[in-house]
């Protein structure tokens, strides 16, 4: 015998209301964005806040490097071996590291967080995002949300360029540099191409002076303050 | 004084397991991929199915035509008027209706529903996705995922045109068949571009034989058999 039955299905016409949302799953959505030099540790206390929000039976995401550039916004090479990608629709839909392509990285990124905090998630995004621009365009998308303004708060993870440099996890600084001495340069942010810090963030953090666990509670705290995730 | 403290937090090296992420939401992630011609009923049964699996406590969450088309993967004119896009990026990320573009906005379509479903949601995508080369694309991230399988469920909303036609909620087959009859032509699904039939979805529906409600039961009970929603 089938479980649901047609007789006892009610539904109203029109969406999902944030509250009907809020109360199925006990939380608000908000998008937590981290922003930060390459190694200053955004993803590392991004996952672990995670981590503990899952923990604590809260439902969290964090998008990254790692589940968004081989995926959403590949390059034009993994377009044209996964998908068949013509060289030309590779070539335009792709992404690489031009201005141009970095700020629709980031566009699709913001638009993705927007959908995933009005699903009602913590959504956690750690991308250098370097340009100022870029970063108000995403919180314009949430804040300025037609359906209601959507919580985005800023977390300038402001690590010293030294300590990153330093900690190079990737070996992209020392490519970096590598590329600028033999006059070739490649872009790389806090080296040959600008860093704009966060005029106004919501939270900032430090990790060559602050542990693991001190950035967690931070963020945490900062949510709770703000009534976005229980106490 | 704050709530949260350093030295009570504890986190693992590493993301996630999808167990944790199961236990903290009670319900594993799944995409159902509604497909079906323009007035087939595709979005009125995934907002329906939406509404009851919110009741029941479950998070879901609709991507459709509008909270897509207008944000990740808007137009050229959106792009510029939005973001202030110059004309070359506005024209070369902005998304049309050439077979490219239909192809790209399916791509995404299909790697946001993946994250979507990754983070645990019960994911219901709304498209008319006609093409069955893209759907199975869709299918094969959720599949193929590196980091474990994610169920994907297909839905052939297999509504019969002459009602899809009779029905024409917003004009288009109307248009399209004016743009046909003046010999211009709009690639308009089911008119003068095809619907490529699913060969074998998880479910098939029928609005013209079948209610909202029927419907909707259908798609809960294939859910709740497949243990994807509790009974």
């Amino acid at each position: 015998m089938a479980t649901f039955e047609a007789t006892k299905i009610t539904y109203h016409p029109g969406t999902v209301t944030r509250e009907e949302r809020q109360k199925a799953l006990g939380q608000q959505g908000v998008t937590v964005w981290f922003t930060g030099l390459s190694g200053s540790g955004k993803s590392t206390i991004a996952v672990a806040v995670e981590q503990v929000l899952i923990q604590r039976g809260h439902a969290a995401y964090v998008l990254d490097g790692d589940n968004i550039r081989f995926g959403l916004n590949a390059g034009p090479k993994i377009l044209a071996d996964t998908r068949g990608y013509g060289e030309d629709q590779a070539k335009r839909f792709g992404l690489g590291f031009s201005a141009a392509d970095r700020e629709e990285n980031i566009r699709r990124i913001g638009e993705v967080a927007k959908l995933f905090a009005d699903a009602g998630l913590i959504t956690l995004t750690s991308f250098i995002s370097p340009y100022r621009k870029d970063r108000d365009a995403a919180r314009k998308v949430h804040e300025g949300n037609k359906a209601g303004a959507i919580p985005f708060v800023e977390v300038f993870v402001d690590t010293p360029i030294g300590t990153c440099e330093q900690r190079d996890p990737k070996g992209l600084y020392k490519q970096a540099r590598e590329a600028v001495a033999a006059g070739k340069g490649m872009g790389f942010t806090g080296v040959d191409d600008p860093y704009e810090a966060p005029t106004s963030p919501e939270l900032t953090l430090n990790m060559a002076t602050q542990s693991v666990e001190e950035g967690v509670a931070a963020v945490l705290n900062y949510l709770a303050e703000r009534g976005l995730i229980r106490a």
